[in-house]
């Protein structure tokens, strides 16, 4: 069903920039900003796959740089064969991933049901492309109050998105951050095509902070880096990338996810085309007072 | 996220046409039947937006010849400001316009929570094409165990229209047929592109009937009826129009209702064709008693 | 480059359907005409191959009631290491296929230095998806006069396609047909979409008449007959089908030609769905005189 | 019609990286070289209108710090009544502005007739996005041994774009660089989708310089600035923008053309951005003496 521009005209879009021109700063908390001066680089395995991994994997992307931990502890999945995610046992290891590390953590909901456990445990919800037009879940989450990482639908054009942003918006939630992460293209050799033009495109339109994701949008390990840094140079206020200690192993997204020497290299480019650019990266993380023993 | 093949690849997948060669018949009541020798019509409004709206286009419907009434009372919207449909009450109506015409109804659930009163009052569920990867609403629709109608997402590819068909397959629930409705196009002058291919695709592949709709399809109310034909003569089992009596005033997609007078001339025509690729069409509802008195 | 508006928008295009409301016959000789209540099946194989190889298909295609002959002579190839056609021997053997069957010919002229000798063979000259938006080629065709049929180019919009046919109208050439044979889609299991929208779609924009190709629009086999059927009852004025009598053996296109057997059962339907939307398939060619005779 | 694997499949392609790893260096002339570590800016308006226009804007360009001159002489137009260029007398006016800033020149070849005068005048010939199959076209520049720079259709898939340059290689012309200049997308609001990540793919897969083209890549000029720098960031070896001193009299692609201010920033921040990525801008031409005087 398309929609009555006689409704949908009026009133007008909490969304648009006219009314912040400045902008709009999410805050994550421990000092991460999502929207300011600063670029954020989001990093952590798809899917929390046990303790060991998503600690050693926390840690990794700590030192490498980054400054939020992503992570899935329910994980949508196109097949009901595929593995599912470890549920609020993931939420529990990302919380204590997130106390051993310091950063905050970004982790997905993908029912009504489960909102509020995530956002007991999240410090920013992620809604995924598959939802994005999943009315209910967007109003439930904007109902908590919390930060919310929005990704574009496959097949969602740029009004949509803003559109299903103003969901959360009409729900009095405004720390809302847009991420773009591939649509759908043409060529079989690359069926994800990241739209990084949408990044200055929805600058123009909306006062919300822009991420991209290169690992999604891209779905190849090599060309998560220079997509990254692409993003970034084209004025991203963050980024989101799959990091995997062993991604032959991965339980989900093995081929795009990168290892934690790449993301090192990756934070490094990025910073310097963050400088080049204006901007710097967010400082990154200190090391867990209990790594500093003896 | 997408998928591991290590984990998806088995067990075999239950859509599968091999497992049932003979094709899936799904019975909507009323002695309508879906994926069987006869096509059938289901026709209604965008949405239920009153009760002499619906009551007078559902007898409009029948008495052109449409054997399943459609009509949304649960409204999945784009913007958070447009007209979100009559909720519970719309229910009710088109229960009320059943009980007058004779016809089975086909409505949408949008989340969870209105399943129970959906599959209450509905025939058959319709899962819309935003909400194809919602799997939390795959899965409770699945335990109805009422009939589904899946629509593709304008995005999806065939393989995951067929995968989130898996999840009702996976819940015990085999009354699922599949809806073509159009996807994304790059020519702005026809975003929407119905894939007629997709039946002849999906025929073999899949053992579950095909429907299309050629409204959304199309979004043009000239080009519905050539495309209902065009995919009778390509082998669907079912199509589904939109039909307003005053299209013009539709509280949502008026530009692609078209006028009960045109769905007769489809009906007929639909019917030409199906017998030309040796089918036919189900019979119309006979005239409801009460109107048959003196 | 795009176009700028303020030029293009003057003078009113030729092929615009207003400018002739009932419509474009285009008459191919040996009584074929396209775009009268007649619908033509083109079929034949994608190249020529040999003098065997066109004679016998030809004389198939006729029996199993196709009404014009399609086959390359020049051949635009994707790669320039694969078979290229055979070139003016090609053109030779079309003519006579045409002597032995009575067939009209339709074959495509790859760049402008074979045009005339094309013109010279052909009853209608073909120009390819891939040249589309070959001006030089398209002015230089239209020069000759002779009938053309303009395929639809895999990216291109109606608008383009529209403004491709109008450079021969420009040229004082009004004998076109315009062609869908299949644009990019986004979903590997089906990279070419057949969009047979776009046939109610020009029809209300344009008055030349419109011809479908199931064969490069599916790339399928079995997927060839349901889209000429679908083609039909959308209202196509013509489909055009490659056929093999060895399609494992074709040098190009073999997934896609369907066997002469299979054309003959496609016409059968084809003239169904025909009768069914009001029009008839053009009448077969009789059997030439040679084989009549004892 | 698709290629027939057996054939297409050997002699092992020339374009591939294995071929020669260290890549490709096309050189120019006047010191410019494309492919090598510094990144080029090419620049100019879409079509030469007149002298005083097209000394002007060289003169400006060059002074903005770009190092390649572009602009059409010969111009494909999607409709037959707009603009065509001014034909050899914009050759003449290229190699005019030429001698004036010492800027190499390119500019397009639109048909095999032009394709000698072109090659006299022009240091680079471009084959546009339209004509990127036009293999009649290919072979004939590939024949003059000049520097070639190959647009990407906008419906064309990355195999295909390497095997249209394919035809200039096994013409003997090795001095060919790629340019991605916008694919299709499904967005109404954005249907030119400039695919960088087929900076990254394309460098694994050729050994051939990569340009991009932000300007037709987004259609935009508000956005051309951020997407040159995200162009250069994924790893691009040269950027093509259009340039005009005033826009809105441009007699085409006003709308996406950016002032001769516009592009001194983007040069300055292409600077920074290559130099984040460990290569530099190829450095300005200087002034031409005959504006060194007194």
């Amino acid at each position: 069903m398309s929609d009555d521009p006689r409704l949908g005209a009026r009133p007008p879009r909490r969304v648009s920039r006219e009314l912040r021109p400045e902008g709009t700063v999410v805050d994550l908390g421990r000092g991460v900003l999502l929207g300011g001066p600063e670029v954020a680089v989001m990093a952590g395995p798809c899917a929390v796959e046990g303790r060991t991994q998503i600690l050693e994997i926390a840690e990794a992307v700590r030192a490498a740089g980054a400054t939020v931990l992503r992570g899935g502890a329910f994980k949508p999945r196109t097949s009901p064969y595929s593995f599912q995610g470890l549920g609020v046992r993931g939420l529990e290891l990302l919380a204590e991933a997130r106390a051993a590390t310091g950063m905050p953590v970004v982790t997905e909901a993908v029912d009504t049901e489960s909102v509020p456990i995530v956002a007991e445990h999240a410090d920013m919800i992620q809604v995924g492309a598959r939802n994005m037009q999943n009315f209910g879940l967007l109003r439930r989450v904007g109902r908590t109050g919390k930060p919310v990482l929005l990704k574009r639908g496959m097949g969602a054009t740029i009004d949509e998105l803003l559109l299903a942003a103003e969901y959360f918006l009409a729900e009095g939630s405004e720390a809302v951050a847009l991420c773009e992460r591939g649509v759908r293209g043409f060529d079989p050799a690359a069926p994800h095509l990241l739209d990084l033009n949408a990044i200055p495109l929805l600058r123009t339109l909306t006062h919300l902070p822009l991420v991209a994701d290169p690992s999604h949008g891209t779905g190849v390990r090599a060309h998560v880096a220079p997509m990254a840094r692409a993003a970034v140079a084209a004025g991203a206020d963050g980024i989101i990338v799959e990091v995997h200690t062993n991604p032959s192993e991965a339980r989900s997204d093995g081929a795009q996810s990168i290892y934690p020497g790449q993301l090192r290299e990756l934070v490094s480019e990025c910073g310097a085309v963050a400088r080049a650019v204006g901007r710097s990266l967010a400082p990154p993380r200190s090391a867990p007072a209990a790594v500093a023993g003896p």
